[in-house]
């Protein structure tokens, strides 16, 4: 398998669940905005020019919790839950809760502060941005109450979702009235599958 | 089952399949923006205050892809794609591009456009989103060439990421360079169960 990677990106979401599966991978690395990235050789793969992508065998997919959902059920049943499980609606809705909710106000965010020039940055939209992110994380925190991951057991929504957790607390989203996701991301990043994919 | 419904939301997709499928269900119908769904009664079911939310029995599930996804695997097998199937991965891509590209912009035009005050909306904003809401949809556009739907037979990524290319058409994205999605989205509005989700 092979992924195209950029550091802090929604790829270490995917090489963070290779590493927790176990499977081997190369990676092709670039940097976030980098030119290449928009260059023909990339967008022949995903004409958006955003990564991850994964490549395994004849099938490339995008889309970083399709891509942990394709992997999970071809490779690590054990981190997905079935229809069967008591814990599938919740598994389903925190998956889908950091590209549904969080993820909107984390990309204007990094528009506002890194992907825009200087000079066309807006320092209030910014502040929004940081804000409703903020607002987004009020029910997770609810949801983490007394539970060490979103489903039960460690699951491929922990590696979607609890990224974005420990995004949104790098980028300085107000932490202060959020002990259990505090605990919860400290939880994360002691992971050594984590640590490893932070490390490529 | 119950649906808490919107129209113009993500909640027109629950119903739309909830049609498709022909299970019964009831509908409490807000008007995006309109003040009681941020009040108790309604956080006390989804804290964000967001629609669509869907009730079945005991379970109490968000984000729209989330309740497909539930849908799909309680109710509809047909409709939903597993690991042994051809178009797995193409089918997983395509149902989470919607979240995963589509909305991000789709949601900063509307507020830019409707949820603001008139004296707070920016011009440029609305535009800079209607402009990247019409970049995303190229790879759509290359996806739907020869294709009646987006993995093989109509599945539940039809009416998340069609409902995505639907409202972006109704936003006014420029659809001039965009045959196949025309035609797809003409596909979709033709549906009787999209209808019946729209007259709710």
């Amino acid at each position: 398998m092979k992924v195209y990677f950029a550091p802090q990106s929604r790829a270490v979401r995917t090489v963070w669940l290779l590493e927790e599966i176990g499977l081997p991978y190369e990676v092709e690395k670039f940097t976030l905005g980098q030119k290449e990235m928009r260059g023909p050789d990339y967008t022949s793969i995903n004409p958006n020019g955003r990564v991850p992508t994964l490549i395994d065998g004849d099938v490339t997919i995008t889309e970083s919790t399709a891509i942990a959902q394709y992997l999970g059920a071809k490779h690590a049943p054990e981190l997905i839950r079935g229809p069967e499980d008591a814990n599938f609606a919740v598994y389903l809705q925190w998956l889908h809760y950091a590209e549904g909710m969080i993820m909107g106000p984390m990309g204007n965010h990094v528009v506002e502060t890194v992907l825009l020039p200087p000079e066309r940055r807006n320092p209030e939209l910014a502040m929004r941005a940081l804000k409703l992110m903020g607002r987004t994380l009020g029910a997770l925190e609810t949801q983490m109450d007394g539970r060490a991951f979103l489903a039960g057991d460690f699951t491929i929504a922990d590696t979607i979702t609890g990224h974005a957790v420990i995004m949104a607390r790098r980028l300085k989203v107000d932490f202060s009235g959020l002990p259990n996701l505090s605990a919860y991301a400290d939880r994360l990043e002691a992971r050594p599958a984590f640590q490893a994919a932070e490390a490529v």
